[in-house]
């Protein structure tokens, strides 16, 4: 490849907005009407040939300073050779976090930090199409001292050393030529959250319960926190239509005080409820640590908005967690999950991804896929989300099989967008937005 | 005031920016080419009479995002009733941090949290300023209940519950106009950093030790995290111009993993630095209690990059601190350092602001002359910090007297620049960078 002179051209961007207000899907205790939407990327280079995709996902306002935070980092991408920074994508990583200004806005958290996640993502989703990979194939199938060469151990170092990394990838290289046939036979275990959204009827939460198992779903989630005579209907309803053997999940979305989650969570306690998913703010580790050791045994989950490895390595260090709930649109990409993934490792926690929204779904199957083959070397415990949302606009699309994610074989990282897709849903110039603005100034009442 | 009807019109916004990296005034050992700038805002009213005005600091590339985002905000804002919002700041704050759609992308952390402080800041400088006080005076003489209605004690209940605060806040009342004449009188205590800056020679780190102690100040600090031998050697250059009775702090700006801020600053004890200031990512809770198991006596010192109050909370709950160091323009503005204030107050732990960029001095003396008069009652191991940077831009610049902030009497929030400087420095259309701009063009090296 000594004379690949291919280099990255352009970071073109788009504030797609998806109007999921409309319906009470995706309506939980803390975010009543998000409009699901993905600050979206597409890395173009100088040659024909595969472009990379990523982006962030945001529930509606703010996408568009989420899109501006993707343009800040343009000056860091464009020229690079694609050979190089897909060769070794934790040297853009490193001047993308290391950047001494941007930094200051953060650091590593928040809409910078998202924004570095999104572009990384779209180099890995490149790397992957060029080697003619699914991203957790070429995962599984790198060396243990090359993915060590991709992790960032600043600032957790003292939880996990190289050397212990380097053991731990070691030994994920065991069997795993088997777990990926295996993988490839049976997929990857599932949940779902579509039956238990608030706002939905009992009847619809029965219906869609049943269906969840007949589905194949051994694991189901519902919403709780807005109010606790519901929740304890909705509990007894759920757990009626689903029978004692299937998990429930709980899911207060941070709506909670330490003291609440605690009284809260065990008032729903009958219920046998398998995790009690963010009791409270992701940024407080002591309060998880109170809470686990409160609600025992049931099982403490956190991580759709845990900010980065730092605030994971802690959750890990005080026991704070039973279950990892990375998402692959909130760290900062690839190369911090794998960090993530090497400290849930190191500490025994199963790692069970938070999906849905835009896109995620599509995601993060790769990343415990390859968990599975070659690091953990497990799916015990271990279940992605799914939700039944807008896969229609991507072009490799999760498959659900038996209540399993099947997995993926096309090359990348599942990320890209149909182009009909960003052009109707683009804000506000896409032709959703437009006639939707049309109709709504027909239809306004004069003053 | 039932016939005020004068609301917000406008939230006008400004990227401005400093061109400080041509000086090495301001370089840190993870900073080392800061242009100080502004993400600066003015709340415009329907009436004639006093503006809001508020800003957030950044460090350069990245003011454009800061800016988005404070735009972002503008719905929230603009058509609202003066009077109410300056009689109930806490309504704003409370609608801004509990936007659903917005919350997303953080909750309560980096670039959006940002903006929000610098609106919420805004609001309190016009309400100030329609009070005819400066902030501080504002706050010392507000009852008690109102105070604590300005608090949000969601997540921080569990540390510092509404009656422990509502007691704090009585109990600060205590002698407050004796303190408010002594406070007028003498000024607050300020340390200088002025001196300690990575990149200058020891001559320059001698003379400038030497004045600082001559103009009263009885703490400077040093940047130190970059090379340990230089920072030896500056260490012992500072100490042999200052003596062995004026306290000398340190500052790593996050530059070290837990293990070697524990070597490090260990290897400088023999210099008696009075404290450590970030020796570790500022997400680090666990990571700051076991450095300061490690480095006592020395203290641990952090806070002008933690992001909120919870963070706050589990530094003061881990006992992982010794000086509490807030940030004006961080967090989510007057209404959420209320919050971190008190849980200070309540651990006893002394605040020490964190000041210098551009008008963070202006902003933070406001809020521990405040607490000097009104909540924890003391300056007792208490000092503000003082950068001597780009004060001229503001219309009522801080004044330093024999080592001390003089407290100021113009009504608001300090925070309004000069008209004249606004138009200089924004960026990329003001006279600086236009002029800039054109000069690099001429100088340009033909390729």
């Amino acid at each position: 490849m000594a004379t690949d002179t291919t280099r990255i051209v352009a970071v073109d961007t788009y504030d797609i907005r998806f109007p999921t207000s409309r319906e009470l899907d995706g309506s939980d205790a803390m975010n009543p009407d998000p409009d699901y939407s993905a600050a979206y990327l597409v890395l173009r280079t100088s040659a024909d040939g595969p472009e990379g995709h990523g982006f962030t996902f945001t529930i509606g306002r703010g996408n568009d300073v989420q899109v501006a935070a993707i343009q800040a980092l343009r000056e860091h991408v464009v020229g690079r050779s694609v050979a190089e920074v897909c060769a070794d994508p934790a040297s853009l990583h490193r001047d993308l976090v290391g950047d001494s200004q941007l930094r200051w806005l953060g650091p590593e958290k928040g809409v910078m930090h998202m924004a570095i996640g999104a572009v990384v993502n779209a180099v890995w989703d490149l790397a992957a199409k060029r080697e003619g990979k699914p991203l957790w194939r070429l995962l599984a199938d790198a060396e243990p001292e090359w993915l060590l060469s991709q992790v960032d151990f600043r600032y957790i170092a003292d939880a996990l050393s190289p050397d212990e990394a380097l053991h731990l990838l070691r030994r994920g290289k065991e069997g795993s030529a088997d777990r990926a046939a295996e993988l490839l036979r049976r997929g990857y275990p599932a949940y779902t959250t579509s039956p238990g959204w608030l706002g939905y009827s009992d009847e619809k939460l029965t219906r869609l319960a049943h269906e969840a198992v007949a589905d194949g779903f051994r694991q189901i989630k519902l919403k709780v926190g807005a109010d606790l005579a519901d929740d304890i209907r909705r509990c007894r309803v759920a757990r009626a239509a689903i029978g004692p053997d299937i998990r429930m999940a709980i899911d207060a979305n941070q709506r909670w005080n330490v003291a609440e989650a605690i009284s809260w969570t065990n008032a729903l306690a009958e219920f046998d409820p398998y995790w009690i998913e963010e009791p409270t703010s992701p940024d407080d580790v002591l309060g998880h640590a109170t809470v686990r050791e409160r609600v025992a045994p049931i099982r403490v989950a956190t991580g759709e908005h845990v900010q980065n490895r730092i605030i994971f390595k802690q959750l890990l260090q005080a026991g704070a967690i039973d279950v990892l709930q990375l998402d692959a649109a909130r760290v900062g990409g690839v190369n911090e999950n794998l960090a993530i993934l090497l400290l849930a490792a190191k500490y025994g926690v199963p790692v069970c991804p938070h999906a849905g929204g835009v896109g995620l779904c599509e995601l993060v199957q790769h990343l415990s896929m390859f968990d599975y083959v070659a690091l953990s070397g497990t799916t015990e415990d271990r279940v992605i989300e799914f939700v039944d949302h807008l896969h229609q606009h991507f072009v490799d699309p999760v498959v659900i099989d038996d209540g399993h994610y099947r997995a993926p074989t096309a090359p990348g990282f599942s990320a890209a967008m149909h182009r009909a897709s960003i052009d109707t849903y683009r804000y506000p110039q896409g032709d959703f937005w437009v006639a939707d603005l049309a109709q709504q100034q027909n239809t306004e009442v004069p003053a």
